[in-house]
């Protein structure tokens, strides 16, 4: 349609890994791209991506709006004296880092939308992805951590702060001892789901459990509580998974979102009527992203054309 | 400020009563009232209701919309076949019923807004009552059901269906061996904290216990995880708990509010920073209904003042 759609830089802050592209949208449309090491030294991190992305602007000559999708919590609230910041994060050196600041002073001229990572991953899935022409839906990452971004009429939810689904109290699943993972909360959903809650439950990472690991079904069956919670919370329309420990090793990823759903199922016991939420119904109901892994840049990119108007 | 307010009619259909009102607003707004048996037959009750509004309206001489704050789960999507339905309610005789089209047949002319009880009460209190001015927070109700609206950029969730918050699967408040009381999960939100789940877990209604009776330290506790939940996954500004199970009989109001913060603050475990999400900030976050028992009646008014623009 446009033969000149906007090119935007757009930034994915990880807790492990910083990811930074240009671009006018996923796949072809990724100009350039660029992996960091998020270390714990923000102001080196930072200013090694900014020096990329002001390389970048200066070779295509027309970036017009950043996105930036980043690890949290994060203060959202444009009023507040730290909006931008990352607040209370347990990641090393990046509690009380100012991050949008930075790409502020360094593109005064530019839009610059911020905003958590899996909030980015939703707008990128509803954008290019699995939510595309849906209004309301919810993206959650579960891997090192478990966060979930929920898109309401067209919009992600911030609220007072954001939504942080990850730390949701959970019920036991049937015949589960297991005491979780989570630092702060023990059985939260992250406690027991996470890459490391399945480790720390199985003694090996989730990719060399067996298929018929018993911890697949605590894990599953946990995924349902976690999955009913959010539909009798938010009803959305589709729940995207997205993250590392949805590939589920040797049990793969078809059967973890075949047994997701399932539970799910289980859990909400028909009370709430609707064709998609039994069955195989399911199968549109609890998806994987469409864009994979790069999901959260594309996100990022999302963001800053729609700031860029 | 506009001295010729819109008049406007107003149902709130619970599953014991229905109020109908008439009027302009809360208090001294409430031109006329009545209050009819939700019984079992719907056509007759929603027949009377009918016939009360249509000789209101002819009495006033100018209700020029009509807002229904209805039980459900209802189906809300305009482009269902059955919308306007309440869909698959346990309530004798409610199931499948059209609780929209009597009233479209009556009042051809007039906008008729038709939303959850809860929405309703939500969007009362943000007019009138405890959530003046915030466009992010949650109505809940604890009585002889647990049911949740909730607010997002100053309009209802409805996405797939609508929130159904009760049911949500729950943890076991330490040291509780309480099956829980709902019919269909067991221990969800619903079956540890509504009136019947108290009165089953205790041998006697809530109004009866004693002020130092465990089953108020297990019930408070369930309620800090449910609302611990509603936080994270949706970041409101305030949380309002309606019905009648925080009047908390010789426990009294303010000590069973004083004990649903202490145990929400336990829940989150400080890993949400926000000043109003610890210590005295939770006093105006987790509020009574300014509206009282008339903010399902008031919400239907203020959906019926939208309406009518």
């Amino acid at each position: 349609m446009n033969v000149n759609p906007p090119i935007v830089g757009a930034i994915e802050l990880g807790g492990t890994k910083v990811l930074a592209a240009i671009g006018t949208g996923p796949g072809d449309g990724i100009l350039a791209r660029e992996r960091f090491a998020t270390g714990d030294d923000p102001a080196r991190t930072l200013g090694a991506v900014i020096e990329w992305l002001r390389a970048q602007a200066s070779r295509t000559g027309r970036m017009q709006a950043i996105g930036i999708a980043s690890f949290g919590p994060l203060d959202l609230d444009p009023a507040s004296p730290t909006h931008g910041f990352i607040t209370t994060t347990p990641k090393h050196g990046w509690a009380r880092t100012d991050v949008l600041a930075p790409f502020r002073r360094a593109f005064p001229a530019l839009p610059i939308a911020l905003d958590t990572d899996v909030n980015g991953a939703a707008i990128g899935e509803g954008r290019w992805g699995a939510a595309q022409g849906l209004d309301d839906f919810v993206y959650v990452t579960v891997g090192t951590g478990i966060g979930g971004g929920a898109i309401v009429r067209g919009k992600p939810v911030h609220g007072l702060v954001h939504p942080e689904m990850g730390h949701i109290p959970m019920p036991r699943a049937e015949g589960d001892a297991f005491p979780g993972a989570c630092r702060i909360h023990g059985r939260c959903w992250e406690g027991l789901c996470a890459g490391p809650a399945i480790a720390a439950r199985a003694g090996c990472p989730a990719e060399e459990l067996d298929a018929d690991d018993p911890a697949w079904d605590a894990v599953t069956a946990s995924m349902g509580h976690a999955l009913a919670t959010i539909t009798l919370m938010l009803s959305p329309r589709r729940i995207i998974i997205g993250g590392s420990v949805r590939k589920a090793g040797r049990l793969g990823e078809d059967r973890f979102f075949e047994r997701c759903r399932v539970s799910l199922e289980r859990s909400l016991a028909g009370y709430v009527y609707s064709p998609v939420l039994s069955g195989d119904g399911l199968r549109s109901f609890v998806v994987p992203p469409r864009l994979g892994d790069d999901a959260g840049v594309c996100g990022a990119m999302a963001m800053a054309l729609a700031s860029a108007g």
